[in-house]
């Protein structure tokens, strides 16, 4: 099946597809991006002739869990992609997920498991390689790159961003983050007139995710910029959480009316490093080696309500933050749709070992290009909320930091919907 | 001020709305109608020169916290009714509310508050009394006018129905349980996709409202008659809970697929009496005497761990199940609309100690009509899931009961956004 031809920037053969990491509303719109950007090449160069998509990332691919993809997404017979459209306003990833990290260099593992890769990747003649996800998905790029250069195979590997929590150096923003911020910041929007109904002081905390990284969190705050209204205390991960001055900021906040709301992130933690959820206490881990976090409001809730013993309600956002596909940023779903199309195209001109990311112009009106960056310069690190984008005494964020996220929550994009449904794409 | 006019039934005077209780995404449709139903009858007959708001219910009224509605929702010059418009789609109660319980006929303050309650009825020559809410506000509509009957104060009392939990009787289904249900059915639906996307097994617990009855519980499992998804178990406070038969179901439903969902509702109860969640432990009650509820899934997480040892993950919908005014249901809307305006429509045509209530004429396609059905046959009654809505085993719903369901939740209206978030009416 080895028929590739190389001459100059221009590589035939097959491309392959993944996605990895956790679910956003958007990962399918990049997906659906990739997927237009191989479908108006074999249109018009050829290079391409097919298109796979790989089950569960690569751990599926592994296990040579391969569909093909191009004939399935095809334009019907007046030209329409509509089932493509369907496929990006899917949540979560349409073709499944992993958290498999490859083995690094040098581990006693990595000869059999990125043979076994390469042996695939050379069965179906891929020279192309499109990984949609997240900071740990780069590492992933990051790895199949290097083995393909050391073993002298030719392919094109590109990563392509997704993730709710913002958190990836080189890009301005990650697609499927406005989504999830749009979804926080009209959600909150919604709590603070659910909790203004009442006249007895009560406080609302409501704990938003973002393990080290308080984009999200912050996204909760955009009513103050536009309307008005926002949550009266705002905690980032990036500033260490004293009990102290979070209680003196509630009374304060109770001073001035009776329904004080607090966002906070999932990932507080105190000044000595520990957690101010509770559910860390187990001491588990994920395999990429991040404590598992859960219960920072439920935990600040009991601790509010034996501190002021007035009525106290915590509401975690949980799982709708990063799948309530009913409810996406229009800018979002256009980025994430040109960062997908744009991988191809970027990886057709001969780019490898780089992930694609959005450079932001101008802000009013906003606008931004698609680039790409050394994936080395991106694997393995966090991008977190600056300082100048929290406020001095920590428990708020900036009109500045406002600024900044506004652009990325605008527009609305809307599912088909069938008898009061969402229509999603299932494979 | 007293210059009240009584002929047959026809009474002059002013009217007041108040909203009442928990918050709903569509109370605020309901009281656009009623503003509405006024309005017209200002243009058509004029028996009601004024149409008052209470803030916070009939807790604001005995403080005199009153408002003139009318001519802030009075149509523009070019007649189009621009403010109501986005009240309508403005979650929660706008006028603001309470859980105050009005004295009960004999008890020691009966006379002081009910007499004071009507001495600022008799101030601004009130009429008409709407009061918009759900069990307990209906007990307020019972008590006022039968106090008014037993001194001889003329006044039409009209209780209009709004609660998501859908357990009034008397009445095919309740204003504000259609958005609630479409929201749980649509936010199932991406659950489904994001827990499916990983191949090792777990189980996903999600808690749903429903302190007594299970119909909102019951709407996640709407996909299965439309599109095939659905929750494998759905559980409703309408049966006892075991955990050795729940045990049994997530073993055969992790023997088929690994991303096993699991719908329960908050209220679950074992076979003795005791709540599954554990925050029922502290004993406390609300003033109508509800006992507090929460952490059923949690609860049901910790046990699937402890007997599985798979991961598990619990996810409470939460406050946003009653005020995500961004994914309404146009039926709901348009029927809370109509619930409001009829009110007016059947008190000006002699109505009183009434609520309105809902009849289902079909399903296919669906069709209702309004009527109103006197007050004590409804005030502190409940309305639960029937038992041919529950499967045999107790461990999932019907298709008859879906069936009832999805009429419900039928049509998309989306408020209008500015600069990405939905506009709210805040008085």
């Amino acid at each position: 099946m080895m028929n590739t031809i190389l001459h100059g920037n221009t590589v035939a053969g097959n491309a392959i597809v993944g996605q990895s990491g956790g679910p956003t509303a958007a990962i399918n719109a990049t997906l659906a991006g990739v997927i237009r950007g191989v479908l108006d090449e074999q249109k018009a160069g050829g290079r391409i002739p097919h298109l796979y998509g790989m089950r569960n990332g690569v751990d599926g691919f592994l296990r040579e869990d391969i569909i093909e993809l191009d004939s399935i997404f095809a334009p019907d017979e007046s030209g329409s992609y509509t089932a493509l459209d369907t496929l990006t306003l899917t949540p979560a990833a349409a073709l499944g997920s992993c958290r498999r990290k490859l083995p690094a260099p040098g581990a006693p593992d990595e000869a059999e498991v990125m043979d076994k890769l390469f042996a695939i990747l050379k069965k179906y003649d891929i020279r192309y390689f499109f990984y949609i996800g997240g900071n740990d998905s780069m590492d992933t790029v990051a790895k199949v790159s290097a083995y393909a250069e050391k073993i002298g195979y030719p392919i094109r590997v590109v990563g392509v961003p997704k993730t709710i929590d913002n958190d990836l150096v080189g890009t301005d923003h990650t697609p499927g983050f406005g989504s999830a911020a749009k979804y926080i910041a009209v959600t909150m929007q919604e709590i603070l007139r659910d909790t203004a109904v009442y006249t007895v002081p009560a406080v609302t905390i409501v704990e938003i995710m973002g393990r080290d990284a308080g984009w999200l969190t912050a996204s909760s705050a955009l009513g103050r910029i536009v309307g008005g209204q926002a949550p009266d205390l705002v905690y980032l991960p990036e500033r260490p959480f004293s009990h102290e001055a979070f209680f003196e900021d509630v009374q304060a906040a109770l001073n001035v009316h009776p329904n004080v709301v607090v966002a906070v992130s999932e990932g507080l933690q105190c000044a000595d490093g520990s957690y101010v959820g509770e559910g860390t206490q187990s001491g588990a881990v994920d395999v990429f080696g991040h404590r598992y976090l859960a219960g920072t409001a439920k935990a600040l809730e009991l601790a509010v309500k034996d501190k002021f013993g007035c009525k106290v309600r915590s509401v975690e956002l949980n799982l709708p933050q990063r799948c309530a596909a009913h409810l996406v940023s229009a800018q979002d779903i256009e980025e994430s749709l040109e960062v997908g199309r744009s991988a191809v195209v970027a990886a057709l001109s001969g780019v490898t070992r780089e992930m694609m990311t959005i450079r932001r112009l101008s802000d009013e009106p906003y606008t931004f290009e698609v680039g790409h960056e050394d994936i080395r310069k991106i694997a393995n690190m966090t991008r977190s909320v600056p300082a100048e984008f929290i406020s001095e005494r920590g428990n708020n964020v900036t009109d500045e930091c406002l600024a900044y996220l506004l652009p990325l929550i605008r527009g609305e994009r809307y599912p088909v919907f069938d008898r009061g449904l969402p229509v999603h794409w299932i494979f």
